[in-house]
């Protein structure tokens, strides 16, 4: 119901004939619930967000929509008082389905979690560059290629924007998803600099002015770190 | 009469043969006063700036004066303790009329709210690209289309700047304004530069440096929001 | 005497040689007396730095030294309780000329302030391009036109550098004052990077990461601003 | 063992055909085992970390790891009250080399600290430009030229990137090492935008926003500085 008017409001913007102003709209209108659904069912299984606020930044087009936000990185602190990164801060990406006209299905979203050099070579992306990542959530296992996840830019034909594919396949939770989402110069302008501003803070370098993180105290050493995606972060629905 | 004074000072660097000194003395000559008549008239109206600083930078020109200046998102505490991202900032753009020699007219003055993507567009506009953007108040009303307000940017012919046009359309209250601002590439960088800093601070994206934004406690959840120009902010006078 | 053997520890790097590692010794070598002589001078004719860092970055070449700091902005909080910036930052650009092999003379300093949209030509400036400024501390009086400073830069011939080129012509004091710093390309990238960065901060839109400036309280409201060389920045020695 | 078992996940990597995911999971795998090692032999070592997390970003590859951090700048506070820049930050660059299959010697590290300078040459770099910088311990010694350092850096051929090469050459300590890191052009993206917002920091501009530094009281003015690279930096192991 909410996500019903959430995006006739959107669509609404369609009677003006003007591909930015419809930009700004859809992105704007849909922020605040955007951001309301996603926080909630984020602050539930997650909880990791309390105290900050969740600032995700969603783009919806007509066959699916885009949104991203900042993780920061996670600290601990030693009983020796060092204070050491055990994980760096991503970007993550969700995508979900349109499914049909003005209505997206939340449910079947899918994440992927975009790491300090991964923003880097989006970031130094050419006009006619383009770039593809895998992950693979078993990697170093013995369900290792079972489960893969791609996430693919290429570039638009006419206006300096570029695709954004992603596609999920997952045989035992029988997941084959695909989604394709067109950004506009202007949207990967807002990615581009964001991304910029953002990637030293997720590689824990805004040590300097923020000298005192949050962490959390551990006793013993850390242990060894999962793989890159690890289900806190891109595998929890 | 302060305003005579003011533009007398500013209008005398003209009598150094030079554009780009000109440029600065403007700026700066104007800046001052500028403030205190708009921050006066904005405590009264709005009372949302508070202990915060009021930093616009304005540039005069000849038909007309072009002022910026970056509003914070808004952010809501639930009860629930988890903070989300009501409202997106901007970056708020005035302009007001030169009304002959060395005099401009700050009640004639017109708002125009640049959101994330329209900056986007903004800061990744070419030597020779130009954009344009349309905001309608009545949006998703009956009263949608009456009112109208248009935003066009494109290049100047020689040294790299751009001509920063905004016209608004308000039968209602009899208003049919044009302004044209001549930016320079040297002002232009200014914007390019201050733009591509405050953007990731207008989506909120700062939460890692200041995890503890300033919010207003909301009992209940947060109603619709409302078009991207809400009157508080583009349509107030 | 510490000058001497401030400049014996510069020049000695020239046996390496590298005009890279020339440049970086210089401009470590120098930098903390630099720094010190520079800051006692400073806190006793302004003491307007007491408790924050004086850090200028100073460049040393064969005619002439040149440094640079940025000068945060001034806000004045009003017995309303609003806050005004009364004047915006600058960066400070201060040349001292050699006298001789291994030995400048900080006597004979002149400063130049850098405003927002001064910065601005600087940081969009091409690999060919060339900018210039003028600056009359007396514009507005009757003295106005008696005393000119000038700062020009112009690109270098072979690597992407520029020429740092500034005269002070004032007959009163009898000063006729000519410096001309060649600037590298990987010095001039250090200034494109920190003018780029302490933009925003001059203009104050770094309000929202410190929504609580430093101010002066002022009971009256603040008098009409000086020209934008006010002598407590460019003028007094 | 933590290092056998630290590269055996690295290199497990490699078994994805893809570049790129290589690179994000190698820096991400041994990230956190890395920081720790290195924090604790930096704790021991130096124990200047004390309070402020330790964020070094690793890169492994065939020949040799390549890891960077940033040193932030050293101020004192006089009894005067007057805070000064007693020596700039630098990012230190670490290289070990590998020493078979999956096997990299973290005894065999080498350090080499980026200036201010040095940093703006890296981040100017043209796809077909190429720098070198020399550092010499003993400068301004009668040991000068015995001891070494070497950083070169030239363009891959194909990709955007750059080969990072560093050599030291040491008699004293029977030290003659050579490293050769490939760094891809995502990598080097990481690199040109950490670097580029580390680059003010290490000047100590930012204190604008945390105006007030840690500082170390001294009683006397300061010393003179040793000369780029001291110990404490560098030099010790």
């Amino acid at each position: 119901m909410m996500k019903l008017s959430r995006f006739f409001l959107s669509r609404s913007a369609d009677n003006i004939k003007t591909s930015r102003i419809k930009d700004s709209l859809w992105s704007h209108n849909s922020t605040s619930l955007a951001s309301i659904s996603t926080a909630r069912e984020n602050l539930v299984t997650g909880g990791k967000y309390e105290g900050r606020p969740f600032v995700d930044y969603p783009i919806f087009k007509g066959k699916a929509a885009l949104s991203m936000y900042p993780v920061p990185p996670k600290f601990n602190k030693m009983n020796s008082g060092s204070i050491h990164l055990e994980r760096r801060g991503v970007v993550m990406l969700t995508f979900w389905p349109a499914i049909g006209q003005r209505k997206y299905d939340w449910q079947k979203r899918q994440h992927f979690a975009l790491s300090a050099v991964e923003l880097g070579s989006l970031i130094s992306l050419g006009p006619t560059d383009s770039c593809e990542f895998f992950h693979d959530p078993s990697m170093n296992t013995s369900l290792a290629g079972q489960v893969r996840k791609t996430f693919q830019v290429s570039p638009l034909s006419d206006d300096g924007g570029y695709y954004f594919n992603m596609s999920v396949v997952n045989p035992n939770q029988k997941i084959n998803e695909r989604f394709s989402v067109p950004v506009s110069k202007a949207e990967f302008a807002v990615m581009r600099t964001s991304f910029s501003y953002i990637l030293p803070h997720i590689m824990g370098w805004d040590c300097f002015t923020s000298p005192q993180p949050e962490t959390t105290l551990k006793v013993n050493p850390p242990k060894q770190p999962g793989p890159l995606l690890s289900p806190d972060l891109e595998w929890n629905r």
